[in-house]
Protein backbone atom coordinates (compact mmCIF):
# COMPACT_ATOMS: atom_id res chain seq x y z
CA UNK A 1 0.00 0.00 0.00
CA UNK A 2 2.68 2.37 0.75
CA UNK A 3 4.79 1.12 -2.01
CA UNK A 4 1.29 2.14 -4.27
CA UNK A 5 0.77 5.27 -3.01
CA UNK A 6 4.40 6.47 -3.11
CA UNK A 7 4.49 5.09 -7.04
CA UNK A 8 4.39 8.56 -9.18
CA UNK A 9 1.21 9.99 -10.12
CA UNK A 10 -0.14 8.65 -6.87
CA UNK A 11 -1.24 10.78 -4.86
CA UNK A 12 -2.82 9.81 -1.08
CA UNK A 13 -4.60 12.83 0.59
CA UNK A 14 -2.23 13.62 3.74
CA UNK A 15 0.25 10.84 2.77
CA UNK A 16 4.09 11.47 2.31
CA UNK A 17 3.51 12.07 -1.32
CA UNK A 18 0.71 13.98 -1.41
CA UNK A 19 2.84 16.50 0.88
CA UNK A 20 5.66 16.15 -1.43
CA UNK A 21 3.72 17.10 -4.37
CA UNK A 22 1.85 20.03 -2.56
CA UNK A 23 5.23 21.36 -1.63
CA UNK A 24 7.39 20.92 -5.00
CA UNK A 25 4.43 22.57 -6.82
CA UNK A 26 3.54 25.37 -4.30
CA UNK A 27 8.07 26.36 -4.82
CA UNK A 28 7.23 25.76 -8.22
CA UNK A 29 4.91 28.18 -8.36
CA UNK A 30 6.55 30.96 -6.18
CA UNK A 31 9.97 30.15 -8.58
CA UNK A 32 7.78 31.02 -11.94
CA UNK A 33 5.97 33.90 -10.39
CA UNK A 34 9.41 35.30 -8.78
CA UNK A 35 11.86 34.66 -12.24
CA UNK A 36 9.81 33.63 -14.62
CA UNK A 37 9.98 30.31 -16.65
CA UNK A 38 13.65 30.71 -17.74
CA UNK A 39 14.48 31.05 -14.60
CA UNK A 40 12.66 28.18 -13.53
CA UNK A 41 15.25 24.98 -12.54
CA UNK A 42 15.00 22.02 -10.69
CA UNK A 43 17.55 22.21 -7.87
CA UNK A 44 16.04 25.55 -6.95
CA UNK A 45 12.72 24.19 -6.39
CA UNK A 46 13.90 21.24 -4.82
CA UNK A 47 15.86 23.22 -2.44
CA UNK A 48 12.34 25.59 -1.44
CA UNK A 49 10.22 22.66 -1.22
CA UNK A 50 13.11 20.93 1.15
CA UNK A 51 12.87 17.37 -0.80
CA UNK A 52 15.86 15.87 -2.56
CA UNK A 53 16.70 16.68 -5.73
CA UNK A 54 16.65 13.01 -7.22
CA UNK A 55 12.95 12.77 -5.89
CA UNK A 56 12.15 16.12 -8.06
CA UNK A 57 14.04 14.63 -11.31
CA UNK A 58 12.65 11.30 -10.95
CA UNK A 59 9.24 12.43 -10.30
CA UNK A 60 8.63 15.21 -12.82
CA UNK A 61 11.88 15.00 -15.08
CA UNK A 62 11.91 18.80 -16.19
CA UNK A 63 10.87 21.98 -15.40
CA UNK A 64 8.16 21.95 -18.37
CA UNK A 65 7.05 18.31 -16.55
CA UNK A 66 6.42 20.86 -13.43
CA UNK A 67 4.70 23.48 -15.47
CA UNK A 68 2.22 20.81 -16.72
CA UNK A 69 1.63 19.41 -13.14
CA UNK A 70 1.09 22.68 -11.47
CA UNK A 71 -1.41 23.67 -14.51
CA UNK A 72 -3.03 20.08 -13.99
CA UNK A 73 -3.42 21.15 -10.34
CA UNK A 74 -5.13 24.38 -11.19
CA UNK A 75 -7.42 22.72 -12.83
CA UNK A 76 -8.18 20.45 -9.93
CA UNK A 77 -8.47 22.80 -7.66
CA UNK A 78 -11.21 25.02 -9.94
CA UNK A 79 -14.60 25.93 -9.08
CA UNK A 80 -17.72 24.11 -11.22
CA UNK A 81 -19.51 26.14 -13.23
CA UNK A 82 -21.87 28.67 -11.89
CA UNK A 83 -25.38 28.07 -12.11
CA UNK A 84 -27.28 30.88 -10.81
CA UNK A 85 -30.58 30.23 -13.44
CA UNK A 86 -30.14 32.65 -15.82
CA UNK A 87 -27.38 32.80 -18.83
CA UNK A 88 -26.80 36.44 -18.02
CA UNK A 89 -25.39 35.50 -14.70
CA UNK A 90 -23.86 32.63 -15.16
CA UNK A 91 -21.22 34.31 -17.89
CA UNK A 92 -20.85 37.08 -15.87
CA UNK A 93 -19.40 34.58 -13.13
CA UNK A 94 -17.63 33.36 -15.48
CA UNK A 95 -15.98 36.86 -16.73
CA UNK A 96 -15.65 37.92 -13.17
CA UNK A 97 -14.05 34.57 -12.07
CA UNK A 98 -11.44 34.99 -15.08
CA UNK A 99 -10.90 38.46 -14.22
CA UNK A 100 -10.02 37.45 -10.81
CA UNK A 101 -7.61 34.51 -11.50
CA UNK A 102 -5.78 37.10 -13.80
CA UNK A 103 -5.81 40.39 -11.80
CA UNK A 104 -4.63 38.12 -8.91
CA UNK A 105 -0.71 38.63 -8.02
CA UNK A 106 -0.02 35.30 -7.46
CA UNK A 107 -2.54 33.29 -9.98
CA UNK A 108 -2.12 36.21 -12.89
CA UNK A 109 1.83 35.79 -12.98
CA UNK A 110 1.54 32.17 -13.16
CA UNK A 111 -0.81 32.22 -16.20
CA UNK A 112 1.43 35.17 -17.44
CA UNK A 113 4.57 32.67 -17.25
CA UNK A 114 3.20 29.80 -18.72
CA UNK A 115 1.94 31.48 -21.80
CA UNK A 116 5.32 33.01 -21.90
CA UNK A 117 6.87 29.36 -21.65
CA UNK A 118 4.09 27.85 -24.33
CA UNK A 119 5.45 30.12 -26.84
CA UNK A 120 8.69 28.30 -26.70
CA UNK A 121 8.32 24.84 -25.51
CA UNK A 122 5.76 22.41 -26.76
CA UNK A 123 5.43 20.56 -22.97
CA UNK A 124 4.07 23.82 -21.57
CA UNK A 125 2.02 24.50 -24.76
CA UNK A 126 -0.01 21.18 -23.59
CA UNK A 127 -0.16 21.77 -20.47
CA UNK A 128 -1.37 25.42 -20.90
CA UNK A 129 -4.37 23.67 -23.80
CA UNK A 130 -5.31 21.57 -21.23
CA UNK A 131 -6.10 23.65 -18.56
CA UNK A 132 -8.08 25.98 -20.89
CA UNK A 133 -9.98 22.73 -22.58
CA UNK A 134 -10.78 21.40 -18.76
CA UNK A 135 -12.34 25.43 -17.84
CA UNK A 136 -13.91 25.75 -20.81
CA UNK A 137 -15.67 22.35 -21.18
CA UNK A 138 -16.69 22.57 -17.32
CA UNK A 139 -18.23 26.17 -18.52
CA UNK A 140 -19.55 25.25 -21.19
CA UNK A 141 -22.35 23.06 -19.81
CA UNK A 142 -23.84 26.68 -18.12
CA UNK A 143 -24.31 27.18 -21.91
CA UNK A 144 -25.99 24.37 -22.36
CA UNK A 145 -27.96 24.09 -19.60
CA UNK A 146 -29.61 27.62 -21.20
CA UNK A 147 -30.97 26.15 -24.11
CA UNK A 148 -32.20 23.71 -22.53
CA UNK A 149 -34.29 26.59 -20.81
CA UNK A 150 -34.74 28.05 -24.30
CA UNK A 151 -32.44 31.26 -23.42
CA UNK A 152 -30.36 30.75 -26.29
CA UNK A 153 -31.22 28.98 -29.93
CA UNK A 154 -30.99 25.15 -30.56
CA UNK A 155 -27.19 24.45 -30.96
CA UNK A 156 -25.50 27.41 -29.65
CA UNK A 157 -21.72 26.27 -29.03
CA UNK A 158 -21.09 26.39 -25.36
CA UNK A 159 -17.19 26.10 -25.68
CA UNK A 160 -17.33 28.68 -28.31
CA UNK A 161 -19.45 30.87 -25.92
CA UNK A 162 -17.01 30.64 -23.29
CA UNK A 163 -14.29 31.18 -25.11
CA UNK A 164 -15.89 34.46 -26.22
CA UNK A 165 -16.45 35.98 -22.65
CA UNK A 166 -12.83 35.01 -21.73
CA UNK A 167 -11.12 36.03 -25.10
CA UNK A 168 -11.20 40.06 -24.67
CA UNK A 169 -10.49 39.94 -21.34
CA UNK A 170 -6.58 37.68 -22.29
CA UNK A 171 -6.03 39.80 -25.43
CA UNK A 172 -5.90 43.52 -23.31
CA UNK A 173 -4.20 41.34 -20.47
CA UNK A 174 -1.48 39.50 -22.88
CA UNK A 175 -1.77 41.35 -26.33
CA UNK A 176 -2.23 45.12 -26.13
CA UNK A 177 -1.29 44.84 -22.77
CA UNK A 178 -4.18 47.48 -21.03
CA UNK A 179 -5.76 47.48 -18.10
CA UNK A 180 -8.39 44.72 -17.36
CA UNK A 181 -11.14 45.63 -15.17
CA UNK A 182 -14.76 44.94 -14.37
CA UNK A 183 -16.03 46.82 -16.92
CA UNK A 184 -13.96 45.09 -19.78
CA UNK A 185 -15.82 42.21 -17.90
CA UNK A 186 -19.51 42.90 -18.04
CA UNK A 187 -18.91 44.84 -21.91
CA UNK A 188 -17.18 40.85 -23.11
CA UNK A 189 -20.50 39.31 -21.39
CA UNK A 190 -23.13 41.55 -22.95
CA UNK A 191 -21.33 41.63 -26.39
CA UNK A 192 -20.95 37.88 -26.18
CA UNK A 193 -24.67 37.57 -25.05
CA UNK A 194 -25.96 39.80 -27.97
CA UNK A 195 -24.11 37.55 -30.36
CA UNK A 196 -25.26 34.49 -28.96
CA UNK A 197 -28.98 35.54 -28.67
CA UNK A 198 -28.64 36.36 -32.54
CA UNK A 199 -27.85 32.61 -33.33
CA UNK A 200 -23.94 34.29 -33.92
CA UNK A 201 -22.82 31.22 -31.95
CA UNK A 202 -25.21 27.93 -33.46
CA UNK A 203 -22.81 25.85 -35.35
CA UNK A 204 -24.38 23.68 -37.85
CA UNK A 205 -23.94 20.13 -37.66
CA UNK A 206 -20.99 17.79 -39.11
CA UNK B 1 24.30 66.51 -43.13
CA UNK B 2 25.86 63.81 -43.08
CA UNK B 3 26.40 64.00 -39.59
CA UNK B 4 22.63 65.05 -38.87
CA UNK B 5 21.59 61.63 -40.63
CA UNK B 6 23.69 59.59 -38.22
CA UNK B 7 22.22 61.16 -35.10
CA UNK B 8 20.56 58.37 -32.85
CA UNK B 9 16.66 58.37 -34.37
CA UNK B 10 17.03 60.47 -37.76
CA UNK B 11 16.92 57.43 -41.16
CA UNK B 12 18.13 58.96 -44.60
CA UNK B 13 15.91 56.34 -46.76
CA UNK B 14 19.18 54.62 -48.18
CA UNK B 15 21.83 56.34 -46.34
CA UNK B 16 24.01 55.13 -44.07
CA UNK B 17 22.23 55.19 -40.87
CA UNK B 18 19.20 53.76 -42.38
CA UNK B 19 21.28 50.81 -43.99
CA UNK B 20 22.60 50.20 -40.23
CA UNK B 21 19.06 50.29 -39.09
CA UNK B 22 17.48 48.01 -41.50
CA UNK B 23 20.30 45.17 -40.91
CA UNK B 24 20.16 45.23 -37.02
CA UNK B 25 16.32 45.48 -37.09
CA UNK B 26 16.40 41.70 -39.00
CA UNK B 27 18.72 40.50 -37.76
CA UNK B 28 17.08 41.44 -34.30
CA UNK B 29 14.01 40.06 -35.72
CA UNK B 30 15.98 36.54 -36.98
CA UNK B 31 17.17 36.15 -33.11
CA UNK B 32 14.05 36.30 -31.71
CA UNK B 33 12.16 34.23 -34.29
CA UNK B 34 14.88 31.70 -33.47
CA UNK B 35 15.97 32.12 -30.00
CA UNK B 36 12.88 34.16 -28.41
CA UNK B 37 13.62 37.03 -26.04
CA UNK B 38 15.45 35.11 -23.39
CA UNK B 39 18.19 33.92 -26.27
CA UNK B 40 18.52 37.85 -27.79
CA UNK B 41 22.07 39.48 -27.22
CA UNK B 42 23.67 42.83 -28.10
CA UNK B 43 26.27 41.32 -29.52
CA UNK B 44 24.98 38.07 -31.73
CA UNK B 45 22.97 40.60 -33.43
CA UNK B 46 25.61 43.34 -34.11
CA UNK B 47 27.90 40.29 -34.82
CA UNK B 48 24.88 38.89 -37.56
CA UNK B 49 24.11 42.65 -39.08
CA UNK B 50 27.84 43.17 -39.60
CA UNK B 51 27.63 46.63 -37.25
CA UNK B 52 30.04 47.29 -34.76
CA UNK B 53 29.07 46.44 -31.40
CA UNK B 54 28.99 50.28 -29.88
CA UNK B 55 26.89 50.98 -32.61
CA UNK B 56 24.62 49.14 -31.49
CA UNK B 57 24.86 49.56 -27.85
CA UNK B 58 24.68 53.69 -28.51
CA UNK B 59 21.75 53.86 -30.42
CA UNK B 60 19.33 50.69 -29.21
CA UNK B 61 20.77 50.83 -25.51
CA UNK B 62 19.39 47.21 -24.86
CA UNK B 63 17.28 44.69 -26.33
CA UNK B 64 14.23 45.70 -25.20
CA UNK B 65 15.45 48.67 -26.92
CA UNK B 66 15.96 46.37 -30.29
CA UNK B 67 12.35 45.19 -29.19
CA UNK B 68 10.57 48.63 -29.03
CA UNK B 69 12.52 49.80 -32.47
CA UNK B 70 11.18 46.63 -34.47
CA UNK B 71 7.56 47.08 -32.83
CA UNK B 72 8.01 50.71 -34.39
CA UNK B 73 9.12 49.30 -37.86
CA UNK B 74 6.37 46.55 -37.88
CA UNK B 75 4.21 49.32 -37.36
CA UNK B 76 5.58 51.74 -39.97
CA UNK B 77 5.09 48.99 -42.49
CA UNK B 78 1.86 47.80 -41.65
CA UNK B 79 -1.37 48.43 -44.21
CA UNK B 80 -3.58 51.38 -43.65
CA UNK B 81 -7.17 49.88 -43.55
CA UNK B 82 -9.39 48.23 -45.42
CA UNK B 83 -11.92 50.23 -47.36
CA UNK B 84 -14.28 47.57 -49.23
CA UNK B 85 -17.33 49.66 -49.24
CA UNK B 86 -18.77 47.94 -46.46
CA UNK B 87 -18.05 46.60 -42.75
CA UNK B 88 -18.59 43.04 -43.29
CA UNK B 89 -15.54 43.32 -46.18
CA UNK B 90 -13.39 45.76 -44.07
CA UNK B 91 -13.34 43.69 -40.87
CA UNK B 92 -13.18 40.42 -42.64
CA UNK B 93 -10.13 42.02 -44.23
CA UNK B 94 -9.08 42.80 -40.89
CA UNK B 95 -9.51 39.12 -39.10
CA UNK B 96 -7.64 37.73 -42.42
CA UNK B 97 -4.74 40.32 -41.82
CA UNK B 98 -4.48 39.26 -38.30
CA UNK B 99 -4.75 35.44 -39.46
CA UNK B 100 -1.61 35.75 -42.05
CA UNK B 101 -0.13 37.95 -39.75
CA UNK B 102 -0.06 35.56 -36.72
CA UNK B 103 -0.32 32.25 -38.83
CA UNK B 104 2.69 33.68 -41.01
CA UNK B 105 6.18 31.43 -40.10
CA UNK B 106 8.42 34.82 -39.11
CA UNK B 107 6.16 37.77 -38.24
CA UNK B 108 4.21 35.26 -35.79
CA UNK B 109 6.91 34.21 -34.30
CA UNK B 110 7.75 37.37 -33.82
CA UNK B 111 4.90 38.55 -32.25
CA UNK B 112 5.03 35.35 -29.83
CA UNK B 113 8.05 36.45 -28.66
CA UNK B 114 7.56 40.10 -27.86
CA UNK B 115 4.23 38.46 -26.14
CA UNK B 116 6.29 36.24 -23.95
CA UNK B 117 8.96 39.03 -23.50
CA UNK B 118 6.03 41.54 -22.26
CA UNK B 119 5.33 39.19 -19.78
CA UNK B 120 8.42 39.62 -17.58
CA UNK B 121 10.08 43.52 -19.13
CA UNK B 122 8.15 46.77 -18.82
CA UNK B 123 9.62 47.93 -22.54
CA UNK B 124 8.56 45.27 -24.30
CA UNK B 125 5.14 45.28 -23.11
CA UNK B 126 5.12 49.09 -23.88
CA UNK B 127 6.71 48.38 -27.34
CA UNK B 128 3.48 45.54 -27.93
CA UNK B 129 0.87 48.03 -26.37
CA UNK B 130 2.27 50.76 -28.64
CA UNK B 131 2.05 48.91 -31.62
CA UNK B 132 -1.30 47.27 -31.51
CA UNK B 133 -2.83 51.00 -30.28
CA UNK B 134 -1.85 52.07 -33.39
CA UNK B 135 -3.47 49.02 -35.16
CA UNK B 136 -6.49 49.21 -33.37
CA UNK B 137 -6.43 53.07 -33.76
CA UNK B 138 -5.81 52.57 -37.78
CA UNK B 139 -8.66 50.03 -38.48
CA UNK B 140 -11.29 51.74 -36.27
CA UNK B 141 -11.34 54.36 -39.05
CA UNK B 142 -13.25 51.66 -41.02
CA UNK B 143 -16.30 51.38 -38.23
CA UNK B 144 -16.32 55.12 -37.87
CA UNK B 145 -16.78 55.27 -41.80
CA UNK B 146 -19.74 52.36 -40.94
CA UNK B 147 -20.94 54.43 -38.67
CA UNK B 148 -21.14 57.59 -41.28
CA UNK B 149 -23.19 55.37 -43.63
CA UNK B 150 -25.52 53.96 -41.27
CA UNK B 151 -24.10 50.73 -41.13
CA UNK B 152 -23.62 50.60 -37.41
CA UNK B 153 -25.74 52.48 -34.70
CA UNK B 154 -24.23 56.04 -33.44
CA UNK B 155 -22.11 55.95 -30.65
CA UNK B 156 -20.24 52.71 -31.58
CA UNK B 157 -16.48 52.37 -30.46
CA UNK B 158 -14.43 51.45 -33.05
CA UNK B 159 -11.56 50.47 -31.10
CA UNK B 160 -13.80 48.32 -29.72
CA UNK B 161 -14.61 46.54 -32.53
CA UNK B 162 -11.39 46.01 -33.82
CA UNK B 163 -10.50 44.72 -30.49
CA UNK B 164 -13.19 42.32 -30.05
CA UNK B 165 -12.23 40.81 -33.79
CA UNK B 166 -8.70 40.58 -32.34
CA UNK B 167 -9.42 39.25 -29.70
CA UNK B 168 -10.57 34.97 -30.44
CA UNK B 169 -7.84 34.81 -33.27
CA UNK B 170 -4.67 35.92 -30.16
CA UNK B 171 -7.06 33.96 -27.56
CA UNK B 172 -6.21 30.40 -29.61
CA UNK B 173 -3.12 31.33 -30.47
CA UNK B 174 -1.50 32.28 -27.29
CA UNK B 175 -3.79 31.07 -24.16
CA UNK B 176 -5.49 28.23 -25.25
CA UNK B 177 -2.69 27.37 -27.54
CA UNK B 178 -5.23 25.76 -30.44
CA UNK B 179 -5.02 26.11 -34.18
CA UNK B 180 -6.40 29.28 -35.66
CA UNK B 181 -8.05 28.85 -39.14
CA UNK B 182 -10.14 30.57 -41.75
CA UNK B 183 -13.20 29.60 -40.35
CA UNK B 184 -12.16 30.74 -36.51
CA UNK B 185 -11.48 34.79 -38.59
CA UNK B 186 -15.12 34.61 -40.24
CA UNK B 187 -16.58 33.42 -36.90
CA UNK B 188 -15.04 36.16 -35.08
CA UNK B 189 -16.19 38.69 -37.31
CA UNK B 190 -19.85 37.38 -37.39
CA UNK B 191 -20.09 37.83 -33.54
CA UNK B 192 -18.61 40.81 -33.35
CA UNK B 193 -20.81 42.20 -36.18
CA UNK B 194 -24.29 41.04 -34.80
CA UNK B 195 -23.09 42.27 -31.40
CA UNK B 196 -22.46 45.81 -32.72
CA UNK B 197 -25.53 45.22 -35.02
CA UNK B 198 -27.58 45.16 -32.00
CA UNK B 199 -25.55 48.14 -30.07
CA UNK B 200 -23.60 46.08 -28.23
CA UNK B 201 -20.47 48.23 -28.67
CA UNK B 202 -22.55 51.52 -28.56
CA UNK B 203 -20.16 53.35 -25.22
CA UNK B 204 -22.26 56.33 -23.83
CA UNK B 205 -21.23 59.96 -23.77
CA UNK B 206 -18.66 60.74 -20.82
Amino acid sequence: MDQLSRSAGTVRPGGRTARVRAAVLEAAQDELVERGFHGLTMDQVAAKAGVGKTTVYRRWGSTPGLVADLMNELANQSQPHADTGGIEGDLRANALAVLAAITDGRLGATFQAVIAAATCDEQAAEALRAFYLRRIEEWAKAVHLAVERGELPPGTDGGEVIRAVSAPLYYRLVVTREPVTPQDAERSVARTLAAARAGAFVVPDP
